[in-house]
């Protein structure tokens, strides 16, 4: 048993960059990588943040491999001068960077692809030491390193967000899951439109267990419950967890839209193909975001017709708003919401329309405060509306009012 | 002339609490101190996250006391045995702590005041060691730490958020601003449509300045240029800084859109106020998100008139994109594109429209590979469009398609 394999290998995470020791960015890089390896049933002793400078760096690799099985480090991948997260490695285990043919062959197609010259100094993302393998970057150009030293491992990823989820997810944490063998399994059922302390109180006691731990977290779509299980192997674990989350659907029922990496835009998806459904938006005060969600599920233009935003009385009425319910119920209102969806549906024939509307803010609109929000579902039998208030900046709103829409939509089919 | 007097003084922040190491909290306090910290000309070269574990506390103390003159901790003060901040400082500095009458008072009081009955472990938060002075707390129970060895400092505060900023603003930035005496300037200039590379390449020798410092950062929103200026006074930085960014904005010109926390849809829509002027969008491959985040603006439904998402060919059709246009070059085209701009602005009367289409991906579409985009403008003259590639992610592609047609709409204001 070599100590990278024990049962509980320790981890040390490494986010790399000046502008991090500056408060330009907030940290969150480090938070999700300690969270993933928590799931895993890694501990994670010591978090880092440490300047794009050498001599700080090699410290920093330094002392991490001195206390650590494995580093998972981010950023200080790129092309620039900055970026020294490369040279610290090698510098530490006393190698010289090479440029590997594959990567260099590799990263010139892809700035061929993107119609570009290749600046000389990109060819550093191309580098290598012997003890580094690359590892693919499925989002930018910069691959990561997976470095093997001894027992011992360094993770070396970019710090874009964007870049890191997608290195993480589809090939760290694979590596990552093999160092550790004792058995923690986890699962995350995501519910929306409860809030945090409203889930809290329906899961009652079981929020006090101890193994499976039951925990909640308020994101933005919506609040999730995190069940985590641990045993001397994955069977038993997950023997476990199995009545906990049986309990927790029964306790959630329809709050539930799914679990793990399932997004609210992705179910939605999957109930409209299994009804052989499409579906159109009008949308006042999410001005396109519905839309977008549902477009962000690939396949999607089978069943997503098209949508209109409506962000002005005018583009409203000539849409199909009925000039009446305008006058009467004002345009925010349930009345208005639902217009909108009946006018998405009959416009781009779709058999669901989707409609919303409300007030972003900051300021009052239609004698109505911020945080107002009207969504609406027109289906092939009835329409059905949902009055909502948010608290919140206008993005946040949006994005509240955009899931709130998607939900129920969700909930009628 | 003292060290911690010394022109530039370094700093080290510790966050102190098994939850940051677990991801269940990000640490955002750390960077609220670090940009605070920046703004006193004081240079922060390490942040860490530690658990409330003795003995890796008493390291993580040591080695800060080793490279920093001032050290800045938050969290481990609170009452209960998980709380080991004053113990691990005690511990470092070879002192024991004792009981401070004063504190035990005002502590009773405060319980008084809440008409609780003390718990015995809360006397803890009246202790005190020779080298520390209490620092008041006006949000909570346990009073922080002001700790003075040699010519080096600490500064031990709460983790909750509220009861640190309290604290940090009335109390330990006065003391804290007292050490430092130089004075450090930063202004960020933002791009979008280069390349970091290209950025840096663009800049020369600039970025090897040493006063001010000239560094590129690759963001969501396109290429940051941080220049920073450090002097003895806060006019001598600036003095410094001014001809640096000046030269900045001569090297990079039409690249830049803003500085600072301006977005590039707040500076479209302050361009389109102040030509009084109107847009609308007719969205493909975006679905809706540059309409979304055209909106984010408040004020913006003064000059969003409204949009379309045309996301089947019917759509585009209905929507008044010519069929020949779409035979003959195809959905994913500049034609395409300057066609749905036009029908944008002819069919919601707007000064200008933008028009999105490409490949979201996964798969090919139109014969095209995943990232092809293009973006368009109509305006009251002319039709302008851009062919762009991104390689990336569903949501990736379609926020820089996004931003790249709002872009475009600046540099044809």
């Amino acid at each position: 048993v070599t100590e990278a394999r024990s049962a509980h290998p320790i981890a040390e995470i490494l986010a790399i960059g000046t502008e991090l020791l500056l408060g330009e960015i907030v940290d969150t890089n480090s938070a999700y990588l300690a969270r993933e390896l928590a799931d895993l049933g890694i501990n994670v002793y010591w978090i880092s943040q440490v300047g794009d400078n050498p001599g700080r760096l090699r410290q920093a690799f330094t002392s991490a491999l001195a206390r650590a099985d494995l580093i998972v480090s981010t950023g200080g991948l790129g092309p620039t001068e900055d970026d020294q997260t490369r040279e610290a490695i090698a510098a530490v285990l006393g190698e010289t960077p090479t440029v590997d043919p594959a990567l260099e062959q590799n990263l010139r197609m892809r700035f061929e692809a993107m119609g570009r010259r290749m600046p000389e100094k990109n060819i550093k993302q191309a580098w290598l030491i012997p003890s580094a393998e690359p590892i693919p970057n499925p989002n930018g150009t910069a691959p990561g390193w997976w470095v093997t030293t001894g027992s011992k491992h360094i993770a070396a990823m970019p710090g874009v967000p964007h870049e890191m989820y997608a290195m993480w997810c589809q090939y760290v944490r694979p590596r990552v899951e093999q160092l550790a063998d004792s058995s923690l399994v986890v699962r995350v059922v995501k519910t929306f439109g409860l809030g945090e302390s409203a889930v809290e109180e329906r899961l009652g006691e079981l929020v006090r267990s101890a193994n499976p731990t039951v925990a909640t977290y308020a994101k933005p779509d919506g609040v999730h419950v995190r069940v985590a299980a641990s045993a001397s192997t994955r069977e038993e674990a997950e023997a476990l967890l199995e009545p906990v989350v049986h309990e927790i659907y029964a306790l959630l029922g329809d709050e539930i839209y799914g679990e793990g990496d399932e997004t609210l835009a992705a179910v939605v998806g999957k109930l409209l193909r299994a009804h052989s459904a499409t579906v159109a938006t009008a949308e006042s005060i999410t001005a396109g975001l519905v839309a977008s969600y549902l477009t962000d599920v690939p396949g999607s233009s089978e069943y997503v017709r098209g949508g209109f935003v409506a962000y002005t009385v005018e583009a409203k009425r000539e849409f199909g708003v009925p000039v009446d319910v305008l006058e009467r119920h004002g345009i925010v209102s349930a009345a208005t919401a639902e217009a909108l969806a009946e006018a998405a549906r009959r416009r781009f024939q779709s058999d669901y329309g989707l409609g919303t509307t409300g007030v972003a803010g900051p300021a009052n609109h239609d004698d109505q405060p911020p945080g107002t929000i009207y969504v609406a579902v027109a289906g092939p039998s009835a329409s059905r509306s949902i009055r909502l208030n948010r608290l919140g900046s206008r993005d946040v709103i949006k994005h509240f009012a955009a899931m709130a829409a998607i939900d129920l939509l969700r909930r009628v089919l």
